[in-house]
């Protein structure tokens, strides 16, 4: 600390010290005056000291720790001492000592109002508008400082597992790099130099990570900023920083091996948690019908069983003409849901039955199960049910006495959406789930497309890199994708696949999302040329950094893991950012805007 | 390796290996067929092995050997065997063994010309555009990938040193942030959200490092993107990376301190190359008077002095009339310049006139310096000076028979701006620059503000959050800056300062550049009332990275040392950014080009 304006940390004083003088800088905490004695709480990044002054055995201090208040940055120069009996605080790792102030500096004040309490002993919950306003005051807090350094932690045991055990480089990638719109809406950037002309801000470093693998990089990651417009929902930002790494010559397995070993470094490093290996796995199919997501939380049971074949010829034609439609009748079996839901609850007007409409579903059919086996519905199922089919209903379902069915039929994105909902909110409500258990789960075997009702075309599930599980070459737009994702409590931490490496199935892969060969070649050109210059077999996996240290941290929002984060208006309320600029500055990029505010 | 699909890199494999069998991935390098033996070299990250094939000890793998050609990807498995005698390599750290090849297995083929040849054993130039626009084939040769594993190994060194060594915390800070133009253009994004206003990317993180140590992080790094929309010179690009640091409670020299150790150990931990320290200082004051230049390279001397007071009063205009303006008159003092540099070049139409009438002098005076002390020079200089001032002169010069004098007269800044570069190409021509030579040096004491004479006032000479030197609080406008540089070899590699932490003293240098109080409140009013909350004293530094792998490396462009990197012209040859985008794309955020190429 020999160039420091200080001798050690506050929070970093112990017995040891007691005898030495120590000068200390930071923040005074909170400050008591008892009789005419003085103690500071002085604060710096590594906790909190005691320091104290009164006029007999520190006189030249005195009027200096009269003056400060909370807040107040100070240097202390004092003598450290040992905390009489009656004073020790085995609570605070500095508990044991106290500074005796020879000499109190005031290196700056406090000259308005605090917005809100800085205080490790305050509790004070602060709405979020507030702390994002005076970011630098809520990073000055105990619980943002700890989440902030948490969130190092984990971005260096990282970068040291990655370089030190597996030899990957770190390799920057553009920020300013080409528009390629798919999926997302892009950020654009006006070029001063090449006017008419626009940079986009990349949503990932994709291509540029393919082509590091055509280089022969071998091993690449990099922590990369990346940028999505897209309308923000509850937990996303405009920028947001991932964790990306690709590979060449490895299999799929030998990916899911390396990440596995990757995670389970981070929460050994950082948690002190040895997670159970292997990761369990699902394919997207099971999943689906099991929980009807694509990232379930497995920490709880309640899984989804189909019962469409139970039902497809039976007189209640929601049921049978969901079927013949195409589509599926589920069940969600609730044990114990009778007692504690309420038929009220799932009919119209209901928190259940709100739940089940707002994912697109009309209503929830039910079945109660009482003793003995019978059941409690209403008569159009009651009475259209044969005896044959309740029995294999309830066999299926594992339905006992006390259990509450809830039914989902029609078109099965719709059925599995809204039973995923009322799976999700009954399992919390029923205390089923462990908040301190980690579920990781691997889900495989991703489709390669979506149907796009909107566009009326196939997009790509993951994105149009990805390969084609070599078995469904046949039929391109029913295969299987190479495509992995790793979920944490039904959270998506990761997203990774192989990735084509040979030029006719790219093409055929654009082919099928609908992107001409001439329109291909010009936004991809680069890449398909790059397959015919001997580009290696290759994968890789991006993982969310905000989530990851979000759940680490225990946090709801992933603006508390984030420095200086956006709201979900995406601005900034600390520099209030996106602002009006001078007219000069658009003429000089050749852009105007052509927002009309009265048209509004 | 378990998880790959090989069992060794190429380049390591050894004599330990002789025995057994390895699976190796890679690129064929070079291909030769000596009298029906295929001979591969298998190229990978880690290097190049040989490998063997013939139709009678290796009959399974003939057929591939013969078939594949260079930068094809293949798998091979075979025996490791030791090379005969007489075919040992000792330049090839795998040269003692060879692969005899019992399946060759091909991954990829190469189905184009290659642009330009890829083998290790190639050394041809190639022109830089050709190189941009297959950046992944030139990242696939030698030279680029060695760069940039540098780079990597660099920030590495940095990264460890820094959190291992002084507890630096790594802090993302936003890349889509507010419009503060001061100095360079900003990039500017149009925000869909916030219709009709702009981010900005960041020139530099430097107000959010500041409230860091405002909320009590007491030591920052980032490895930093940063933007600047300039009119690109030699060796800039639209985004540069630097390594961006900020301390709390740290006095100048500690910061300066922390920075040589910080550098040493970069050299040694990179270069294996231990500095001399601590660094050389020199002033700002100073460096321009004996340099001409704010970051000299003091690997060579050829220094300037200072000659006003001698020929002030002489009869020749230029010298005297150059004074009595306010200007000055100073020489560079070449010894063997006689000899050397010839006339013609010094006068008009000759190169090291053109030198200095690109730096705005009007030409060069000279004196050549005979034995027994005479000069040779132009009538009007030799006629107009005394004897005395000849004597006085070539004293102040140390100038010896066989000196070339060059002399620049006028205004100072074009002065030191012309002399600064004579030196330089003279330095280099006279053979004076060790190119092994490692000299760092800091510039410190730099003024405040200088003078824009476009816009008629003050500006920042680094950037107003630069604290002034207390001694210098009364008269502001001429103070000097707790500002520093540091310098390797010529090159700027690094500036910081200490930052002003107090409200009275930021509205001063505002006032002082121009800014209203009421603009400074609108632009920077955040900053302004965060010091009113309890803002510790602090300042930092900021290095460029790119230029410094540049150096380390040994290369004249940060091009070199960049995976993807842009023109001059601001554009990516590889992904033809920029480029135009869909009306669409520019309706959905309220944006338009008022480009017209017609009008252009």
């Amino acid at each position: 600390m020999g160039e420091s304006m200080r001798t050690h940390y506050c929070g970093d004083v112990r017995a040891k010290h007691v005898g030495t003088t120590a000068t200390l800088c930071g923040w005074v905490d909170r400050r008591r005056d008892h009789g005419g004695v003085v103690f500071l709480d002085l604060r710096d990044r590594a906790g909190v000291v005691q320091v104290v002054s009164d006029p007999e055995r520190t006189p030249d201090s005195y009027v200096q720790a009269e003056a400060v208040r909370g807040e107040y940055v100070v240097r202390v120069t004092g003598r450290v001492s040992r905390r009489p009996d009656e004073s020790l605080n085995p609570k605070l790792p500095t508990g044991e000592v106290e500074i005796y102030a020879d000499r109190i500096e005031v290196l700056n004040g406090v000259g308005k109002q605090l917005p809100f309490p800085i205080s490790t002993t305050e509790t004070e919950t602060v709405r979020e508008n507030l702390r994002l306003k005076y970011r630098y005051l809520d990073l000055r807090r105990d619980r943002l400082n700890r989440n902030l350094r948490l969130r190092h932690a984990i971005v260096k045991a990282i970068r040291r597992y990655l370089e030190d055990e597996h030899q990957f480089v770190e390799v920057e990638t553009p920020i300013l790099t080409r528009s390629t719109p798919e999926g997302a809406r892009d950020y654009l950037v006006p070029s001063r130099v090449n006017p008419g002309e626009w940079f986009a801000l990349p949503q990932s470093p994709q291509l540029f990570k393919q082509l590091l693998m055509v280089a022969g990089f071998d091993r690449y990651y990099q922590i990369a900023r990346c940028f999505r417009d897209e309308d923000l929902r509850a937990d996303r930002q405009p920028e947001f920083t991932q964790l990306d790494m690709e590979m060449s010559f490895m299999s799929q397995e030998g990916i899911l091996t390396l990440s596995e070993a990757l995670i389970c470094h981070i929460f050994r490093t950082v948690k002190g948690v040895e997670l159970p290996q292997p990761f369990p796995r699902l394919t997207y199919a099971d999943a689906m019908a099991r929980y009807g997501c694509d990232r379930p939380d497995t920490r709880f049971g309640l899984e989804l069983v189909d019962v469409s074949d139970i039902v497809k010829d039976s007189g209640f034609k929601v049921f049978s003409g969901a079927v013949k439609s195409g589509g599926l009748v589920k069940v969600l079996p609730i044990p114990g849901g009778n007692d504690a839901i309420s038929n009220v609850r799932i009919k119209p007007g209901g928190d259940l039955f709100k739940e089940a409409t707002t994912a697109g579903a009309k209503g929830i059919a039910f079945i109660r199960v009482r003793d003995g086996g019978n059941i409690d519905t209403i008569g159009a199922i009651e009475d259209n049910l044969t005896d044959e089919q309740k029995q294999e209903l309830l066999a299926r379902t594992g339905a006992e006495p006390g259990h509450l069915l809830l039914f989902g039929a029609g078109e099965s994105t719709i059925v599995n959406k809204s039973l995923d909902r009322l799976r999700q909110v009954v399992g919390a409500e029923l205390g089923l789930i462990d908040p301190e258990q980690l579920n990781l789960l691997w889900v495989t075997d991703f489709p390669m497309f979506e149907w796009n009702a909107d566009e009326k075309r196939l997009e790509a599930l993951h994105h149009p890199f990805t390969a084609p599980n070599p078995d469904d070459l046949d039929d391109l737009k029913t295969a299987r994708a190479r495509a992995f994702d790793l979920v944490l409590n039904g959270v998506e931490i990761g997203g990774g696949s192989l990735r084509i490496y040979q030029r006719e199935i790219q093409e055929r892969v654009f082919e099928a999302i609908g992107l001409a060969q001439e329109e291909a070649y010009a936004k991809f050109g680069f890449l398909l040329d790059a397959f015919e210059y001997g580009t290696p077999p290759h994968g890789g996996i991006a993982y969310g950094l905000d989530r990851l240290a979000m759940l680490i941290a225990g946090e709801e929002s992933i603006r508390d893991v984030i420095a200086f984060p956006k709201t979900q208006q995406a601005a900034c309320l600390l520099t209030e950012a996106p602002n009006a600029v001078d007219e000069k500055q658009l003429g000089e990029l050749f852009v105007a805007s052509t927002y009309e505010p009265d048209a509004d």
